[in-house]
């Protein structure tokens, strides 16, 4: 598989490609799934219809590598959080964390992984529909990522409840994150048990921390996964991508294959201090996917700086919903050309 | 004046210190006059009452500069736009801009800025009462962060509007922010008549671009301001803070004196970066004044990297509202005392 391979630095016909969010709503046919299911958490609940939009970008765009369709946020649902999706406001947990007695209160460990059966099974269903030559990535938030939206009941610009928590009562905090990872490294060995190829750690809200605490609160649990994993399926690449973090490149380490570059750090940057312990993924601004001109340029310039390869083009963020379907298979296509020659 | 003195990189008996919205709602005092006023809005227009708020955190904190009391919107509110603050939502222009004809019927220049007489008569009133050791910093946003306002409509997660004319269409976005560059030049040139100390450019949404068009798009329009400023008043000390981009710092040139260093750039990489070519500002994490101890460790440490001074206390973003207003105080106090050692 050709994704596979790029992932662990081998060399390959030409540099593959996916984007965050391609099974999304700027894809006319998922609007229409969207639209069977109800509502959001249906479409991860329905194994049919959650590997039908899985599939629908590999077919329309040719990216190299599906996505398993779901949500960060089924993993704090299944450990007894009630989640739902507010129209405007995104997802809401009723009852947000505040004690260790809320803590106490989760499921937690593989009883808690094996609650996400209905992403096992949508695993299983893709892999029987999808080329051998595509690889399928799983993926979970960082338990950072996924704390936040636990303690903060909702989607935050400040994050104050939880920073409030980092400086005031740290051990709370590590509380959560400790029972959140464990849930995670199963959740994610369930997943390859079930048949992905790839596995990627999303700390969507890495920038909501600052440098000198990056570490103790995000990305030394995102390594005690990586280093479970590996341990015990070392054939299956990691991928972790932590957005907005350009000032923390010079403290990244640990046991995963691939970082994968937001928009903001220039992927210059990012090959000088990383490319040669990683390889790269992204990192196209995605609302150049706005313009092909601007996806040229785009695109061009980091095949120039990537060009002795240990590269994965990407977007350095998701696919925006407004974008042309052309566009995206423009970028797709002009990847995999300008990488062979 | 002390902070005068400190933004010129001179030599003063501690370093001085302010916090970005320190006029602002963690304060009891200011919810009174906010709820004199009847709205936000209303208490920017009324002189006396956003003297009076002005120097409030003086008072109460004993900082080493008072910063204007106004709003960075009621810029293109004075080039003809109606500015809302809807409750919940901030604030909302009804028409955002779209085309050519809607930047031509803006107000533009010297016109634009002779509206804005009341900002002027507030600075007048704070330096009758403010004591002559402290000094009154105006300032602006940046053309970029006003522009994302005018275009959005409102404040936006993605930027995709903006973003969208920045690739697509960049001669009309780079008409508006050179209209509003006009207006600014004039507007911080009569803040300056009117009696400020100091000038403070905020460009509170710089992270929206990604660090290969910053200059472009944001950096240049606000060194054309300073530029216009340093020529006619050399001895105003000019700020400029663009928040969250460190990925710059290698790329930052211009003729100003202090660069405001946000919380997401260690100040020891902002140090190596700059430090020998501006005094530098800042950086704690706002969410350390949840906790005394955390504002000590910070304090402390900032103190130690910026030892040969050269060197302005305050925090890396705004004072949230929560904030408890002894934490604010001893975090005022503290990098007075620590930088008297």
């Amino acid at each position: 598989m050709i994704f596979v391979d790029a992932c662990f630095g081998k060399p390959t016909p030409y540099t593959p490609v996916w984007m965050m969010r391609q099974a999304g709503r700027y894809l006319p046919e998922y609007m229409e799934v969207r639209a069977k299911a109800g509502n959001f958490l249906n479409l991860c609940h329905n194994p049919e219809l959650a590997c039908e939009v899985t599939l629908q970008p590999v077919d329309r765009l040719g990216v190299d590598a599906a996505i398993l369709f779901s949500d960060i946020l089924v993993v704090p649902n299944e450990m007894g959080m009630k989640l739902d999706f507010v129209k405007g406001e995104g997802p809401v947990f009723e009852d947000p964390i505040i004690s260790q007695a809320d803590i106490d209160a989760l499921v937690g460990g593989e009883e808690a992984a094996n609650k996400l059966v209905y992403v096992y099974e949508t695993i299983k269903l893709i892999k029987e529909r999808l080329s051998h030559d595509k690889a399928l990535i799983g993926f979970t938030g960082a338990p950072w990522t996924l704390a936040t939206y636990m303690i903060e009941g909702q989607g935050t610009k400040t994050y104050n409840i939880c920073k409030k928590m980092m400086y005031s009562n740290p051990e709370l905090l590590h509380a959560i994150l400790a029972k959140v990872t464990e849930v995670v490294k199963f959740y994610m060995e369930k997943q390859i048990q079930a048949g992905i190829d790839v596995v990627q750690i999303f700390d969507s809200w890495a920038a909501a921390i600052e440098p000198s605490k990056y570490d103790e609160f995000s990305w030394k649990y995102m390594i005690e996964i990586a280093d479970y994993l590996k341990a015990k399926y070392p054939h299956i690449p990691i991928i972790i991508f932590p957005k907005g973090v350009p000032a923390f490149l010079d403290q990244v380490y640990g046991n995963f294959d691939v970082f994968g570059v937001d928009w903001s750090t220039p992927m210059a940057l990012a090959k000088e201090k990383l490319g040669s312990r990683y390889v790269l993924q992204g990192n196209m601004e995605p609302c150049r996917l706005y313009s092909q001109e601007a996806t040229k340029e785009c695109v061009e310039s980091l095949a120039n700086t990537m060009k002795e390869g240990r590269h994965i083009f990407n977007l350095g963020h998701g696919i925006l919903p407004d974008v042309p379907v052309e566009n995206a298979q423009y970028f797709v296509k002009l990847c995999q050309e300008v990488s062979k020659r």
